[in-house]
């Protein structure tokens, strides 16, 4: 439905003493390429906290193909292939500058509610961004 | 089979602007309890990979159920239900101090030989010192 | 004045390619430290943000001397050697277990009001709280 | 003597729950920049690392003057001043997108020998790049 790559030059503090990225930091490179995706529809999640809305992780599951090393760049392509209802879920991908798959992995956000710290139904706002999105680009 | 528990209390740190421990960090709680199971085994990843074997990471899975908050005191339960083979699967549960369950994970990692970077089957020393501790220990 | 002493075990992912602790975690020690010796003295950083009071660093400064490695025991000793009025200074030592000191810092923090996000001058429990503690301990 | 920029947008895992880019993360940042400016200069750390030699840091020294918050654009301004003898320092500073100086800071590293593990004087390609460089940029 909707795709976003993110571009990253691997930091020396992602890597661990085997010399691979350290595997809990591809969570961070996921987040990091959904706020892209989100930031693409139109909608930026900075924004929705300051309307008391979050989004927190409640799933995430990598499957490790290779390791990445020191200073590799590395495409982050996350997909969102659902219409999001009470959940968001994104499909990831990590792919090398060789043109490797290094992982492949899915993550699946609620929205909050800050005061209440319930989950809600997702945001009108969202549903809008994405059809029009989706109206603007034949994907 | 084989349970061990980790104490940690959650660190500034490694809290996110949420006010939750980033979702990204358990992966790294995790390691610490996996590498605390094989110590009570008797069995030491330093020393691992001081004979040139490392154990990377191919696969986790974390469903998060709820969230868990600074200086927070958290268990974390991790199991070895089987013996390993090529590969050595975790179960992992993270408790808080109210006796909650925070999340619910799995955890699976490969044997690799340094020098040719290529899986190997677990080492002997592995099964023996994982049969001995069960001989030992009727759980 | 006060002397407090943090023990803690370096984890797999705060070691570096070199395999060292990753200088940048030095600052994470401190600040565990830091919150030890004011929990000692009576003092909860997380309750004085309940009332709406945190405490940015202004300064850290340190001197590294020798590295320390992977499943290190080590200790971090925090001083503080003046009342704070202003500001308040810590003087940090990390030990390892052979008992070589492996750096020396300091670091220094500010109160400020969430609400206005200024400076404040010392919140007037923590003056009563150290001057108790130095009553009935004398160091 | 060399000035290279290097421009960086805050990630959501490294701000605290104060909502500031946790202190301890810009040591990450000076570190990315330096990386590019021995990169603009000729040199690649990871070359170094390849043969044999590391770079420890031995001394860091932050002052924080503001804040910076997520999803902020900042740029660290990093200047090699003196050519480098048996220590490369390297001075910093961190601008935000409101051109306001977020904090001034200094970081030092040795050139070390993997085998021996001990200090080594700059490696002469280093002190031919730089002075090559200079001689096609007068700044």
């Amino acid at each position: 439905m909707i795709t976003s790559e993110t571009k990253i030059q691997v930091r020396y503090d992602e890597v661990d003493k085997m010399g691979y990225v350290y595997h809990g930091n591809y969570a961070r490179y996921f987040h990091i390429s959904r706020t892209d995706l989100l930031r693409k529809v139109g909608i930026c999640d900075k924004e929705l906290e300051s309307q008391n809305i979050i989004l927190p992780v409640i799933e995430i599951s990598i499957k490790y193909l290779k390791p990445v090393f020191y200073d590799d760049f590395i495409t982050i392509r996350t997909k969102l292939l659902e219409m999001p209802e009470i959940r968001i879920k994104f499909q990831h991908e990590v792919i090398n500058q060789h043109n490797e798959i290094i992982n492949v992995a899915s993550s699946t956000m609620v929205f909050v509610d800050v005061n209440t710290r319930k989950p809600m139904i997702v945001p009108e706002i969202l549903h809008s961004k994405i059809e029009s999105y989706l109206k603007h680009n034949d994907q």
